[in-house]
């Protein structure tokens, strides 16, 4: 599929149009997480839907995701763990993890409706062991599902609040993005809503008083022109896939090496939206994943950039981890380990350097003369005493670094995966509405997923989950507020 | 004057248009140092010009700067002074000082005509004395104009070009913004141009085509439509009065205490281009601002975070190391300094301790046991040297910290003066055309200044005189281009 090169995203007057190809109530655009989403509740709560899609098939990024997604307040599978979870509590947690500057009523609407969450996928036809992994791990690598996806137990999140695990993957192992997404297609189409496939979206329709009234569409050589009676929804991805996006917007992702996307994620759901009035927000923001763990013992080893210097407690998520090798490390960092402790990662990794001595590693790793064994050496004294000031890395990731060979996995951004998606996106509100540059809803336009700025606005305070979470939640808001809409005409 | 509300910036169509209260061939939107500019060259060009300026009277934030603008390849005074410049050497320095992602067009286009610029702006009247000051500062604090203004001699932009001084202040004592604007804001009605002040602009006017062509505006009470024949110069400024969007786009600038602005920077002027298809890029960068020199003695302290760790040479310009402040050491920090080197600087800093001995101030200062003593062990093995190879700052501000007692100046960015201003704008191209999402140009629309995302991109690479050398010359740019634009009827 070549990269969407289009003339002008700005909207088309209604007046232009030269008559309607196709009428519906609600048009989704994108069958991901998101628009699947959108388009069930669309579609059963009565509206004529229609869902258009680049691919050739539904899934979106969801369907090539671990699939976890982050539900809390007393699921089914929390409570059958003996995890209770209050409703309060995990409130305080997503408002910390959805960034400083989260919209407290998306937080507080998609904490307080978590359950119904769960049990409406459930009802999907997506199943979830009740089962729980204990260890830290990026996602439970076989098919059990409940796990601490984020930064709950790691400084400073952990005072936040009280702490619960809350990832919630599938039960498949391995990756199980498509096993999530399967019965969300499947269940579009049961709903009612239909899908056409291969169609890309140009740009929207919108009345003079500023109503979104429909979309421009290409399928094939044909140009389609849709009418959307009561609204459009937005659900169309990030921008990762954009190079001249990322560079105009946050040009230190593109040392990433790994885009966590679809072809369809080039940003143009966004700008299609912008040029109806929406408001692109947040975005310089991505989320950034680099994993050395699990296995979790190598959380006991500590990073360090090319001064020898620590700068993050190692045990925090890998989207925060990550983000500070990025922003405060110049994206060169390496995970030193000793042979207590080391264990092989997933394989992203390779080692820099095995060396009988810290002061060799130093040497071979050309760090300057004395950092990294005054960094150790500080960092064991501590660890002693099961104690961690100036990082505060808990307790049960201490222990001093002294068991020889000492190994070094590179973690630096270019020798090392990096995946990557985008935070930024549309502005809308807790109703998923779209809104203008003044802060006004435009009418009948709607968008969830990364096509928004959503839930979680920042990559170094994220927990696993949030963002598939985020767009089933938002996207299901969505399809229920544009097909409850009063149409047009 | 209240802060601009306005019900919607999107554009208004032509047909909505009730009828036209004033026509000119140019419309310019500001009357600071770009504004003016534009409309001095548009003026001189023949077209009817007509400026709106939201303030009682011109002069925007240029006027309450320190006129510092950035020049060279081989400018009168540069010549006078010794300095050569070639142009190649400028472009080489101005290429890094602009970001990672600056434009080459704009690079080679503002370097290889400064000499002309230099000229263009002693012929309005500006006066500027053949004198150089060696030492590092942040400009002159009297009425000598030539000084190193940004990281030209610092790590790592010494080896990018042969260093040259490019800074050129005005010959006024102190802050001399009111000085270099006061001739532009003359020269503006002497070439002709009318100024509408106490003018507000609402939104822009739009044919179908995608063609600007006029702008509604607000004088007290009443509401004007002006026709613009050729074009619409956007020169009304950055958006740190914003709170709004700086939480959307640059939240970490919320934590800056003085907004180096006119109240007029609240992004309207982005925000109207927005509405007829600009493109707001690069939203999330500023210029940060924490001055802990002159006397130059201050470089030769050392800049620690709340671990007591180094993070940057301290010998970089101001926006460089203020941004590290903010990013890398979450805008706590302290410079270090000893009895022989430390001077009291402008008065932008409390000292946090002073203590007779290292391990003295690192309690009074409550960073974490020992690493502040490790810390300044290891800087003053190397520095008795004569050598920095963990940050390279450059011999002539290296020195043991060794004389007590020991002073640590506080510039955490609670208890310091902060001062900020954007640096993000709507997508502009070399010829200071607004371009839209799909990097089209809009015709008939122009912007320069902190309103457009224009040379410099970012402030941990920019040097003092970049943001009115490219608001200056941009303005000139947009000016004469859309006075030799053909009219649309």
């Amino acid at each position: 599929m070549p990269e969407a090169r289009v003339e002008s995203t700005r909207a088309l007057r209604i007046e232009a149009v030269p008559g309607f190809d196709r009428e519906v109530d609600v048009i989704v655009v994108g069958h991901g997480g998101a628009g699947a989403s959108a388009a069930i509740e669309a579609a059963r709560a009565g509206a004529d839907t229609l869902v258009i899609e680049r691919m050739t098939r539904g899934g979106g990024t969801t369907a090539l995701s671990t699939g976890v997604v982050y539900f809390g307040g007393g699921t089914r599978v929390q409570k059958a763990c003996g995890f209770d979870d209050p409703v309060d509590e995990m409130i305080k947690a997503v408002r910390v993890a959805a960034g400083a500057h989260a919209d407290e009523a998306k937080v507080r609407r998609f904490c307080g409706e978590s359950v119904e969450h769960f049990d409406w996928i459930c009802d999907l036809g997506v199943e979830f062991k009740d089962s729980y992994v204990a260890e830290k791990t990026t996602h439970p690598l076989d098919d059990n599902c409940l796990f601490y996806s984020g930064n709950e137990l790691a400084y400073p999140f952990a005072d936040a609040a009280a702490p619960s695990p809350r990832g919630h993957k599938p039960a498949h192992p391995g990756e199980a993005g498509g096993f999530l997404m399967e019965p969300f297609l499947k269940s579009t189409e049961t709903a009612g809503a239909r899908v056409l496939t291969d169609c890309r979206a140009e740009r929207l329709i919108q009345h003079e008083d500023g109503r979104v009234v429909g979309l421009v569409a290409r399928r094939n050589d044909e140009r389609l022109h849709l009418k959307a009676r009561r609204g459009v929804i937005l659900c169309a991805g990030g921008f990762v896939e954009n190079e001249t996006m990322l560079r105009q917007h946050a040009p230190h992702l593109l040392q990433c090496n790994y885009k966590c996307s679809t072809p369809g994620d080039d940003g143009l759901g966004i700008r299609i939206g912008a040029g109806a009035g929406g408001n692109p927000v947040n975005m310089h923001e991505g989320l950034v994943l680099n994993a050395y763990y699990p296995p979790a013992s190598n959380l006991k080893g500590i990073l360090v950039d090319r001064n020898g210097q620590r700068f993050i407690n190692e045990d925090a998520y890998i989207g925060r981890t990550s983000d500070a090798i990025i922003t405060r490390a110049d994206g060169r960092a390496w995970l030193v380990v000793d042979d207590e402790c080391y264990g092989r990662s997933q394989g992203f990794h390779k080692l820099a350097a095995v060396e009988e001595s810290i002061e060799g590693l130093e040497r071979a790793l050309g760090l300057p003369e004395g950092r990294l064994v005054a960094t150790v050496a500080s960092y064991n004294t501590h660890a002693a005493r099961g104690e961690d000031p100036t990082f505060h890395k808990a307790p049960e990731h201490l222990k001093p670094l002294s068991s020889p060979p000492f190994a070094a996995l590179d973690c630096c951004t270019s020798n090392s995966f990096y995946g990557v998606l985008t935070l930024g996106g549309l502005a809308t509100d807790a109703e998923s509405r779209v809104l203008t540059s003044e802060q006004q809803p435009i009418v009948g336009l709607y968008a969830a997923g990364r096509n928004a700025a959503g839930l979680c606005l920042e990559g170094r305070t994220y927990a696993s989950g949030l963002s598939i979470g985020d767009a089933t939640f938002f996207g299901r808001v969505a399809g229920r507020n544009a097909a409850a809409l009063a149409p047009w005409k």
